[in-house]
C-alpha cells in the first residue's frame, strides 16, 4: 500500500509514520510548510521520518500559495475571529490540507493517513477536505482510530529507535506565519489569563517607534519604506519590529467547528499590526457602504474560513467582491510601536477621501450650502415624521 | 414669542439667547444635561443665560433617559463605530434633542433655537428630531443662519455685559458620560496624532490592577463587588478607574451624516472597557448565531444611532432583539488595567457554554465519539464534494 | 422497557409499534397531530395500534402549538424557503419531535423509537431534537437501523394480523396545515412537472370571487368579516376558499439538511393567498428598513426552521424581533382569487404610510418643498461626488 | 448658452426646449433610447424638438449599455423590488441620466435642462447624477422651477405652432424594456386594482404553451433554441411570447427616494418569466450559501438601484460577487405559459448538483451512512443541546 502521511515531524505523526513503515506500507512522509518551519526544523523531521523508515520524504514551501489564498483575504477584510483572534491555525490547517490532497491525488497514493486527535477541529479540517478533493483515496486517523496515549506512543517510538526530544512542554505552541497559538492550564477553564511564561515572545523595547507601512491595492507591499515583493517576507518584517514589544497578545474564545466552545491564548504581533493599519486606511478611501458590506462579508468569510470551509464556492464569490473593495486601499499608514501595545498615528494617501475640494467636515465646504443640508434634513426624516404622525406615536 | 434655546452654556447658545431676548422674545434656556455637567457648571450656565436676559433657564438630567434608551443597548451590541469610536457624541446629541422636542411639544412653545452651525452633523440630528416629535414647532439655526463668526458674537455679548471665558481653546473638547471627544488641528488632517497635551485625562497609575465587573442581564451591576442601581454610577466608576491608566484613547475617522469623512480624537476608558469585557462575558455565553447576528445588528443600530436615526421604528425592533440576547449575558469578568492599554483576565458565570457536562474542547467529551465527528465531517462537506465532482473543479 | 414510538399510523410506524411489542417491551404509540388528521384517521391509527399489540395510545393535538411556535413567525416574516416553498413538511416534524421529547421525558420513557429511514431530513430533525432535549432517554431508529424493505415490512405486519391499506399510492402526499407535499416519479429528476392527478385539490371553481383577509399584529384574524379566535381555523377558512381555484401549486427545489438538493411538489393555497396578502399589508404600514431587516432575519429564521433549527437560541431572540415588527401590521387585504393564481386587489389600515397627511407621492406634498429635495439630492450624493472627483473614475 | 435638453418628446421636455430656445438659448435636444422607443416615435419626436426650434437633435441608443450595466444584474440577482417590482423605470432612468451628464460633459455644455416635476423620484435620480459626474455644469429643473401647469405649457406649446397629441391619457403609461408602469386614479390609493383598460397588454391566447429558456453563465442566451448574440433581442423575443397571455401583472407598493410611500401598477412579462426562469436553475446549480448570499446582496443592490445609486462603488464590487456566482448558471428551463399566470415546469443543466452519482435525496445515497448521519445529527446539536443542560431551559 502506498500511503502519505501528512507529516509535521511532531511526536503524533512520526509515530504514525513508523507504525505504518512498521506495518509494511510504503510511506511517504510529506511535511507542509506554510511559513513557520526553519530548514533546521525540516533537517530534523526529514531525519526523524527516514528513522521511522519511511520511503520517501517531501517537504512543500506553502507559504506563497497560503498568503495568496487565505492571508490576503484575511488583510483585505481585515478578519478576526469573533473580533478577537487573527485564525492563525485555522486558516493554515486548511491549505495544509488541500497541499496533502492534491499531492495525494496527483501521485497515486493509496491513502492518506494523519496524525490529528478526536478532540480538536483538526480532524474536521482535513478529513473534509480529503473526502471533497480526493474522496477515492482512503483517510486514515490512526491516533483517534486507536486511541492511543501519549506514553505508548513514546515507547514505540524508542523501541523502534526513533531519537527525538520526548519531554511535553509545559505549554503547546502552534507558530505560524500569521499568530502563535498557546495552549496549557489556564485555557482549560474560563477565568485565568496566561502567564508571562507562556508567550513564546516577550517584549524587549521599551521606546516607542514609529513605522510606516505602505499598502498597494490592499496589499503591504512597503515596510519603512522597503518593497517587499514577497509579501511573506513584508509579514516577517513587520513581525521583527513589532514582536520585540511584544504586540498583539490576548486570548480566544470561540465556537469549534464540532459546537463546543474553547479557550486558546494567542501572539501576533504583525497580524495585528498589518490588520488594523489596513483598517484605518479603508476608513479613509472606502465609502460608507462598502465599509459596511466589507464588513458583513468579511465576517463570514472568516467564520468560514475558520471552520474549514475555504473549498466552498461562496467563498470565491466573495473573493471577488474583497478583491474589487481593494483597487483603492493604497497609500502609507504610521504605526507607533509601544509596550504590548500601538497606536495608529495617521495615514497618507491619494483616494483619501478626506482630503477633497468639495468638502472639508467642520469647515467651509463647497459640496452644499446649509439650506442644502436643511432639505436633506426634512426629507431624509420624513418617513419617519409620517410614521409618527400616522400612528400618533410618541418616543421617551 | 415664546421661544425655547437648546442652551449648553456655551458662546454660541449664549449668543442666541441674549440675541432672541434682546429681540424681544420670552427665551427659555433649556440645558440637557446627559451625565457630563457638574452642578458648577450648571449653576454658571445659569447664571448667564440670565445676565442674556432669558425668561426662564431649566435643567433637565436625562442622564438615566440617556442609559435606557442608548448607552444600554451600545453595550448590549458592543458597539463601536468602525469598530473604534464608541459615539460619545452622537448618541448624546439625539437624547438632548429629543428632550428638546418634548419639552417644547409639552409647553407649547411657538419656536426651538439652537446653536448647531452649517458644517456639522448635530443640525441634522437635532432638526431632523424636531421635524420627525413637533413639526408644528418653528426652529431657527440662527449660527448657521447669520453664517455670524465668533469674534463678532464675542464682541455682541461683551456689549450686552456677558461675563464669560471668552479664550478659545487650543482643543475642542466635548465631555460626556460615555466618552470625550477632542477636536484640534491634528484632526483636520489624516496623518498626525494628537499630542498628549490635547487629552484632558493623562496616566497617573503605573502598577497593574485587576478590576472586577459583574454583568446582570447585559448591564453592568457590580464594580469591584459594589452594587450599583444606578447604572449610570457604575460607568463613571469605571471611569474613575480606568481613567486614572488613561485607557481607551485612539482617533475616529468616519462618514458624517452627510457625506464627508470627518476625523476626531476620543478618550473612552469606561466605554472601551464595560464593552470589552462585556464582550469577552457574551463569547463564553451565547451560541455562535447568536453572536454573529447581534453583530450584524448591532452594526446597523450603532450606524444608524450614530446618524441620528433613533427616532426610526426599525430601531425598536432591534432593541428588542439585543434585549433578547442578554437573557444569560451574567457573569463576572476580570480586567488587568495597564498605562494606556487593558487586558481581559478572564470571566465566570453559571451560563457559560464551556463548563458542561457534555464536552470540553481538547479533552474526552461526553457530547459524541470520533465516529460522530467523522459522520459529521461527511455530511457537512457533502454539498462541495458534489459541486467539485459535478464540476469538475480544482482549488489551488 | 418502557418505549415510547413516535406514532403516525403509517407503515412504518406501525411495523416498529408491532415488532418493538412482540419483542416484549412495553410501547406507548404516541400520535402527534398538528393539524391535518381527521378524527376517523386517528381512530383507525388507534385501532391499528392496538391491533400490534401496543399497551397504550395517545394522540396529542399540538395544532395551536404548532401555529403559535412556527405558522405565526412564518406569517410574520412572510417566509418562503427559497422564495417558494411555505416549508409545510419541515415546520410540522420540529414540533412533533419537540412534543415527543416532552412526552418521553413527563413520562420516563426508556426509549424513543421513530419509523424515519436513513435517506431524508426527518431523521436528523426528530433525532437531534431528542438529542437535545432529553439525551437521557435512548433513541431507536428501526427502519434505517435494520434497512428493512417495504414488502419485508408488509409481509410481517400481515402475518401479525395488521389489517391495513398496504397499496402504495402512486404519489406520496404528506397533508398538512401549513400545506401538502405531493413526491413521485418526477420529483426524482429536475426536468418534468408533476401531472394534475398527482395533486390532490384540483381546480372547482372558474368565476372570480374576492375574499377579504383582516389581520391583527400580523396574524389573520378575520376571513371575510367573521372573526377566528382560533387561528388554525382561519387558515381552514382561507384554504378552503382558495383550494377551490387549486391555487398555490409549485415545486420546491433546496437543499436539504445533509447537503443534497431535493425536489418535491407542493399544493400550499392558504399559506401562499395569508403570505402575500400579509407582506402587501407590510409593504403600506412597514418602514423602509423594517422591510429590509425583517427579509433578512426572516430568510435566516425560515431556513433554519427548515432545517429542523428550531430549539436554537438565536431563534427566539429573532422571533422578538419579528413580534415587534408587527405592532402596526393591523388591516383588510383584498385578494382576487382565480383558477391557479390570485391578485392582491388592496388594502385598508389606519396604519397606512400611504395615506398621510403630509406626503403624497407624485402630489402636491407638505412635508417639504422641491428646494428641500434639491438640497437632499446634493447631500445625499456628496460622497459620491467626493469618490469620482478624488479618483478621477468614469462610468459607461 | 449651450444647452442640453434631456429630451423625450413628451410635453414637458418638448415645452423646456420650446421655451429655452425661445429665449435665445443654443438647445440640443437629446433622446436617451433605452429600449424602449420605435423609430417612428423618434422621428416624430425630432420633428417636434425642430419645431420647437432646437438648434440639434441627437438620439442615442443605450439598450445595450442599459443591459449590460443593469438588466444584466437584475437578472443574476433575481431583483425584484420588495419581492414584486422589476424596476422597470427606476433602472432605466438612471442609465439616461448617466448618458446625459457623460454627453453634456464630453460636448462641454453650459446647462442640462431636464423635465422633472417636483413630484417624484426622477429629479433626484437626475439631478444627483449630473452632481456627482458633471458637477461644474448648471442643471436646471424648469418645470419644478417654475411649477408651471400642464394647460399652461399646452397654451404656450400651442402659441408656438408646435404640433402634437395634447390629449391627457386617462392612465400614465411608461414602457421600457424591462416592463412598463402604470399610474392612475386606482394607483393614488391603496384600496384599488386597475382595471383590464388600464393594461396596455391584454391576453390572447387561452392554451399553454411551454417555452424553453436557455442561459449561458446567468445571462439569456437562447429562447424555444434560437440563439440570441443581442440579449435585447432575447428579452424581446420573451415579451413577445409571454405578452400574449397577458402575464406578469401587479402592483409595487413601495418607499420612494424621498421617503413617501407610492403605489404603481405595472406589466412585466418578460421580467418575471425570465427571472423566475433564472432562479430555478439557480436552485439546481448553486448551493446553500450561494444562495443564501446573492439574496441579500441582491436585495440591496436592486433597492440602491431603485434608488438611483448605481454609481456608488459598493455597487461594483456587488457586481463581481453577481458575476461570480454566475458561473455554473448555464443550462436549459422549461416554462409553461397560460393565461395570466406561468409555471416553470422544470430544468436541464450539465451543473444541476441534484444529478450526482454521490447523493441523490430520498434515495439510497452513496456520500455518506446512516451511520455518518447518526454522528451529523449528534454534533450539529451539540450547542443547544450543552445550552439547553447548562441553562437548564424548556421549550414548549
Amino acid at each position: 500500500m502506498k500511503t502519505l502521511v501528512a507529516y509535521s515531524g511532531g511526536l503524533d505523526t512520526t509515530w504514525v509514520t513508523t507504525l505504518l513503515s512498521s506495518q509494511g506500507e510504503e510511506v511517504t512522509a510529506l511535511m507542509i510548510n506554510s511559513g513557520a518551519f526553519s530548514d533546521e526544523e525540516i533537517a530534523s523531521a526529514k531525519d526523524r521520518a527516514f528513522q521511522g523508515d519511511a520511503k520517501h520524504f517531501d517537504c512543500i514551501d506553502v507559504s506563497k500559495e497560503y498568503y495568496d489564498k487565505t492571508v490576503k483575504y484575511m488583510i483585505f477584510g481585515n478578519m478576526l475571529k469573533n473580533n478577537t483572534y487573527p485564525m492563525s491555525v485555522s486558516s493554515e490547517r486548511i491549505i495544509q490540507a488541500i497541499t496533502v490532497a492534491n499531492y495525494a491525488k496527483a501521485n497515486k497514493f493509496d491513502k492518506i493517513a494523519h496524525g490529528c486527535t478526536g478532540a480538536g477541529n483538526d480532524q474536521v479540517r482535513f478529513e473534509m477536505v480529503f473526502d471533497i478533493l480526493c474522496p477515492e483515496i482512503k483517510v486514515q486517523a490512526l491516533v483517534r482510530e486507536t486511541n492511543i496515549q501519549r506514553a505508548d506512543e513514546i515507547a514505540f517510538l524508542k523501541e523502534k529507535g526513533i531519537k527525538m526530544n520526548f519531554d511535553k512542554a509545559k505549554y503547546s505552541i502552534n507558530k505560524g506565519l500569521w499568530g502563535t497559538s498557546i495552549g496549557g492550564r489556564e485555557t482549560l477553564n474560563s477565568a485565568q489569563p496566561l502567564p508571562e511564561e507562556a508567550y513564546p515572545t516577550h517584549c524587549t523595547k521599551s521606546e516607542e517607534s514609529v513605522i510606516t507601512l505602505e499598502f498597494c491595492k490592499g496589499e503591504l507591499c512597503c515596510v519603512n519604506g522597503k518593497k517587499f515583493d514577497n509579501k511573506v517576507d513584508a509579514i516577517r518584517e513587520v513581525e521583527k519590529l513589532a514582536g520585540a514589544y511584544a504586540i498583539g497578545r490576548d486570548m480566544h474564545i470561540g465556537d469549534t467547528i464540532i459546537g463546543i466552545k474553547g479557550r486558546v491564548g494567542f501572539e501576533a504581533a504583525a497580524p495585528m499590526v498589518i490588520i488594523k493599519a489596513h483598517h484605518a486606511l479603508e476608513k479613509h478611501v472606502l465609502t460608507k457602504w462598502q465599509i459596511y458590506w466589507k464588513d458583513n462579508i468579511s465576517q463570514w468569510y472568516g467564520n468560514r474560513l475558520h471552520e474549514g470551509m475555504l473549498l466552498e464556492p461562496e467563498m470565491r464569490d466573495m473573493e471577488k467582491f474583497l478583491e474589487s473593495t481593494q483597487q483603492k486601499v493604497s497609500g502609507k499608514v504610521f504605526v507607533a510601536l509601544r509596550p504590548y501595545t500601538f497606536f495608529i498615528n495617521g495615514i497618507e494617501s491619494e483616494h483619501d477621501l478626506m482630503t477633497s475640494k468639495f468638502g472639508v467636515y467642520g469647515e467651509d465646504n463647497k459640496a452644499f450650502t446649509a439650506d442644502d443640508i436643511a432639505g436633506f434634513t426634512k426629507v431624509v426624516g420624513v418617513q419617519s415624521k409620517i410614521w409618527y404622525a400616522v400612528n400618533n406615536e410618541k418616543y421617551l
